[in-house]
């Protein structure tokens, strides 16, 4: 299967969110579909897509997998409430921290904490039990660009989910913006009404949080990344980059505090300029900006000691440290 | 024992190196004095004093111990033949390593790994070898300010040694620069003759680049940090900086190598500006010269797909990582 680019700049969005909206209803004329909302652009324009075609229809799920956000699935669910579209949390948070207990190993965090127990586990089985027919996808261009076996893809998420192709005969997938880029996706947000907050959000991984914790991923070591995250966040939220974030390091490194030696942790801060994440540079930020974040993440985050800055290119580096 | 600091503004250099020098002939008028030099200001200009005051009764030892800057031996043993100085190098590269071997905690890796083989097996053993009846010793005031056991310290010093303080009735230690700071030590040592480059180097830690690895220093990671090392001190030479530094981390993080994910290496710059080493902020170094040195290392460094610099001022965080 051949997917064709829609670049931004050929993008008529009205009658694309039009065909998008048809195309969802000629899939499942009469029964439910489901989609899973992490609260990033892409999820949230399928979301709307598919509630403009479908309504009640639609079963949209939030997982709270523990790795979100300071305040995150409450605030999604409030944001869609206001948009007239009904949200269910899911708590799955001692699902993935029981997964993801002991593994260090980044590939290892991603494939099985995350990406298992997310499919197969989780939202696999909301699926399965939901009665829906149809899933939305929010896979877009980037997406089918830095998937190998990107041909295989479809069938790959229904095996993910533990959905037997061959017993389902008849269930569909549709990824309503998979010829669209990041850029054309936030317009496409844009005009559907998503909140500025929303369409224009920086990237946020996957695996949320836990690809920003180097060594074990525990809900006190996510605490600790969640709280450096929120101030990384509230400090460049108008500094025009592409993405910015805080990661917690395993490395403990030595410091003082009351005069005495305090073995602590270090929070690495990395911001990009980039432009569709294939890669990217290190912002130039005003020092006394990164000056005044790394004073609040030693004063606010407890047990920080130590505070650095991203300097690199990708590549060799990569935006997320794991 | 009370010590008065000779702060640098009453410092009468050319009376502090009469005193100095005669203390120390009339504390061994014959016989052989000993002591280590490592290349730093404090040593350099002990060393000096001690030529000086004894000519060819002293004995200087350079200790290899693996974990010096790049080339520094035989660097630091020219520099002084130059000045008439004879250095003998000590090749202890096998006892260091073997004593570092599995150790990472950073407390242990300072006192067992460096401190232990230094005093006790390498320069204790020379020392009491030599037949010296004399140790000089580079002991600053800021030493004294940082010991808590300060009253306790030339005692503690011979034991370290693993000379009997009962049975060497008369071995004397000797601290020339015990009442002065590192400026007025660097004012001395200019005095003296040393060459720019040694009486104005940042400071460098006992531990040398044990101290800048974190996690286990063998010979293979120390090699990573002094190529690190020679890129940071070549591109900041000039920086008007207090100290600046690499340090090797332990966490691996992930990059891109020709197209693939390869887990890599990360290097941490410090570069701190500070009089005393008391307290410190990072340098506001200009943005273009922190991503050359990005730059070279991910190029120069094999392994290396990440840098940071450090934003943290000390305290919380200290000048070294370990």
């Amino acid at each position: 299967m051949d997917v064709r680019e829609i670049p931004v700049q050929e993008l008529n969005v009205e009658e694309f969110i039009s065909e998008q909206v048809e195309a969802i209803r000629q899939a499942v004329p009469e029964g439910l579909a489901v989609n899973a909302l992490s609260g990033g652009v892409d999820s949230s324009v399928v979301t709307l897509l598919g509630h403009r075609a479908l309504g009640e229809r639609l079963k949209t799920y939030f997982i709270e997998n523990g790795l979100m956000r300071e305040g995150e699935p409450q605030h999604i669910v409030d944001v869609f409430a206001k948009l007239g579209v009904p949200v269910e949390i899911v708590d799955a948070r001692s699902e993935f921290f029981a997964a993801l207990k002991g593994v260090t190993d980044p590939e290892l965090k991603r494939d099985k904490g995350i990406t298992q127990v997310f499919y197969k586990d989780v939202f696999g089985k909301l699926v399965r039990e939901c009665g829906a027919k149809l899933l939305l996808q929010g896979t877009n261009y980037t997406d089918v660009e830095e998937t190998v076996a990107g041909v295989k893809r479809q069938h790959n998420i229904l095996e993910q989910l533990g959905i037997d192709t061959r017993q389902a005969y008849g269930y569909k997938v549709l990824e309503p913006i998979l010829q669209l880029r990041k850029p054309a996706v936030r317009q496409v947000g844009e005009a559907l009404g998503l909140p500025e907050e929303i369409f224009a959000r920086p990237p946020f991984p996957g695996p949320a949080l836990a690809a920003r914790v180097i060594g074990e991923v525990t809900p006190e070591r996510v605490a600790l990344v969640r709280a450096a995250t929120a101030i990384v966040e509230a400090e460049l939220a108008d500094c025009g980059a592409f993405q910015y974030l805080a990661i917690l390091h395993e490395d403990r490194v030595t410091g003082l505090r009351d005069g005495k030696r305090d073995f602590g942790h270090q929070i690495e801060v990395r911001c990009w300029d980039s432009t569709d994440a294939v890669t990217g540079s290190p912002t130039d930020l005003p020092f006394a900006l990164l000056r005044g974040i790394a004073d609040r993440i030693v004063a606010e985050v407890p047990g920080v000691v130590s505070v650095t800055y991203n300097i690199t290119t990708k590549p060799p580096s990569c935006i997320e440290a794991v």
